[in-house]
């Protein structure tokens, strides 16, 4: 009896509601109502005027969550929830550069995260001028006692964003090793392709005994023209004030979100963005734009009728300063079956590849959804899917299929951790085209039932 | 003997002297030379990069007096000198602004020229919203007590800046009719039309009798997120905080350089452009360009052959903040016997017309250099020549002639006023393509011998 029941759900399911799921789904269908959705560019309008910046670890932040849990509750998510964890919380001070001769002239100048604090009265020195950071690594021990180290770089746009792999260590590790070798402080050219006076912020860090200097980055134009003064022959001689503060632990959260599938055993699509920003900008491209499309996206389908699989939003705290949120939910969450992860990160311009990390078997459900992409002008990548930063951590543990869908960052390391990363930067066109492209994904995705395990990695 | 030696010296002059000059002064052969001259490049390198900011009054505008002296006598031009004036001089503080409520977050400020401080505390008052500067103007008297009047508007770029002239009001004189009405502050969308987080600054007006209040100029993305929250009709309160003072009489001073015609009794072309700056930039494009420019027009002229009429350059100070260093010229030399003004003040972008305030008889003078100009790119506009600011004096005073060659402003108001004005905005080709139009204008007006008097005016 029980089997005659499940034979007959069976056949239900399959003659009559997966039709009916299969119309309501329609890849075409949803893909062309999304490209008229205002929803995405609804949220991240809410989200950069009634909160703007919102840094991991301040009050700023935990304002954005409780927004972040009123807007996806009104719009009919599920288990709508803050799941908080506490972290080391770094907070920018003032923040001046002054050459002091032979040109006085200020240059704007900011800190960058876990910069170390010049003191109120900052510090006056000479400028010890590297090229690139691979100059500066090739520098004695001991020959920037003193000095400011200067490190610049030539870091031009890509449309896959590749230069900030590149060019962005002069960020990521050059403060380390100026501090190792001796440096009173550093500033770089901000890791950056503008040419504005806004200087481009962001995590730099020091290894564990390396006590952590002043670390500032110069916008596009004045690093050009220090280096126009240092090309001139003379001594250049520079105060830095940076006054930035440890404030400790302190709480941040993620922000969990569901629409529930029909079929739990499928394993849920996880689908990610960031909700932290930077201080300097109010997070429009980074991330806000990324939880606007991935929203919208679940919204479209949670319109169409219950999918099968389950889709989480993670809407993930603290991924500027290191990723807390995306490593919290990484160790919290191993536990519930995901089949595949998949986040929205790098802007808000258009979708221009799809990529792909699935198991063998599921190369049918990569061609299909490869298909339905096209219309949108998306053509197929050449690399797997590797997946953003605050899926890193469940993809890792629990060895997730991942799908990615590439955005053009022509422009993103215009905007990047700046204070332009403003409303205005949003192509709403584009934006549709993000929230169309996720849609299909979605639609296709989770309504099949492929196997997603991914091979047990070597 | 006398009236035969004078015909010999006019058949020599004929026959000899001019055809060597007009073989020397070819405007096709310099016209060519100008295009691939780097020297215009290389002032407003050098002006940009060992002075930068150069705010009337200031120690700074002092700096780049003596670099200018330096400069132009180095390039061989004659009677090089500083002719020093007094002004009122008013110089920046502190500058922020935040709403408090409903939503917190901070917004991008610069104070504009002449206003009111807040004191160190600042102040925080409701926002009183205009959308353009009429709605301002018909407030009611007394309405705005204790609020923070905002003024928007839609500036948006033209080719010939005639925006400036429709939106700029808004700043010019909307802190004074806010103070007028009762308003203990106001802020106004910066009278510009990029997209970043840089206001725009310039000088406002007071009338006589009326106190300055704290005017400030928001970037055009915090302006446009104030009238964002605005919208969502709650009473926004605003904390601004501007400390600039008034620090009295300063010195600053013209700086002057002249390249001797043959023939004095012609009357000298003056070629102007300022040297202060504002303070937030470099003060490339506003009027780095402009001084570069004429200077190596001149230095063209210079190296063709003497010509017959004396060009005198003027670098004018404290343009800025209210046309102190034109206005001291126009006073002082009035004595002087000038044919011609013209001036270079709207950035570094291509000339694209030509327009003339030339006598009646002169008509063949403009036609030719209108035809010199074609292969440039450049046509005759519709409207007669006005002349840049820093020559109005000298223009009404001595009744003058004027040659204006009017530059593609569509990108001028992106960065004029703002920290964006720096050296990199300038497109080298662009500004040969000036240097070329001015050596081509220069070439036919100092060796014409036209009469260029004006008649008197009714």
């Amino acid at each position: 009896m029980r089997k005659i029941h499940a034979l007959l759900a069976g056949a239900t399911a399959l003659f009559l509601s997966p039709a009916a799921l299969a119309a309501d789904h329609d890849p075409a269908v949803l893909q062309a109502k999304a490209l008229t959705d205002d929803l995405a560019y609804e949220i991240v309008e809410g989200l950069t005027t009634e909160i703007g910046p919102r840094q991991a670890g301040t009050e700023a932040e935990a304002r954005a969550r409780d927004w972040a849990i009123a807007k996806l509750t009104a719009l009919g998510f599920s288990n709508v929830r803050n799941e908080p964890y506490m972290m080391p919380t770094w907070i920018r001070g003032a923040e001046t550069a002054s050459v002091v001769s032979p040109f006085p002239q200020k240059l704007a100048v900011t800190a960058l995260g876990n910069s170390g604090s010049t003191g109120d009265k900052g510090l006056t020195a000479e400028v010890a001028y590297f090229p690139t950071l691979r100059d500066l690594f090739a520098a004695p021990d001991g020959s920037l006692k003193g000095k400011i180290a200067f490190v610049s770089h030539a870091m031009e746009p890509t449309q896959d964003g590749s230069s900030y792999g590149a060019f962005g260590p002069a960020r990521f590790v050059g403060p380390n090793i100026a501090a190792k070798k001796g440096a009173a402080a550093i500033v770089i050219r901000s890791a950056g392709t503008d040419r504005h006076r806004n200087p481009h912020t962001g995590n730099t860090n020091f290894e564990k005994g390396v006590t952590p200097i002043p670390a500032g980055a110069l916008s596009i134009p004045d690093a050009e023209n220090l280096q126009r003064m240092l090309a001139r022959g003379k001594p250049v001689m520079l105060n830095l004030v940076l006054t930035p503060q440890n404030i400790g632990q302190q709480e941040s959260g993620n922000v969990i979100a569901e629409l529930p599938g029909s079929d739990p055993s499928l394993g849920m699509i996880v689908i990610a963005c960031h909700l932290d920003s930077w201080d300097l900008g109010t997070g429009a491209i980074d991330d806000g734009a990324g939880c606007a499309i991935i929203t919208a996206a679940a919204k479209q389908i949670m319109a169409a009728a219950q999918p099968k699989r389950t889709i989480r939003l993670l809407w993930a705290g603290a991924e500027e300063v290191g990723l807390w949120g995306g490593n919290a939910y990484g160790e919290a969450r191993k536990g519930d079956k995901h089949a595949l992860a998949m986040e929205s990160d790098f802007g808000a311009d258009r979708v221009w590849r799809v990529e792909f990390k699935l198991p063998e078997a599921a190369k049918p459900l990569a061609d299909r959804i490869t298909h339905a992409l096209q219309p949108l002008g998306i053509g197929r990548g050449p690399r797997p899917a590797s997946g953003g930063a605050d899926v890193q951590a469940i993809i890792r543990n629990n060895n997730l299929a991942v799908i990615d869908l590439q955005q053009d960052g022509t422009r993103y390391f215009d905007l990047h951790h700046t204070p332009d990363d403003t409303l205005d930067k949003i192509d709403p066109v584009q934006l549709q085209q993000n929230v169309a492209a996720w849609t299909t994904v979605l639609s296709i995705v989770a309504n099949d039932d492929s196997d997603l395990t991914m091979p047990a990695e070597e």
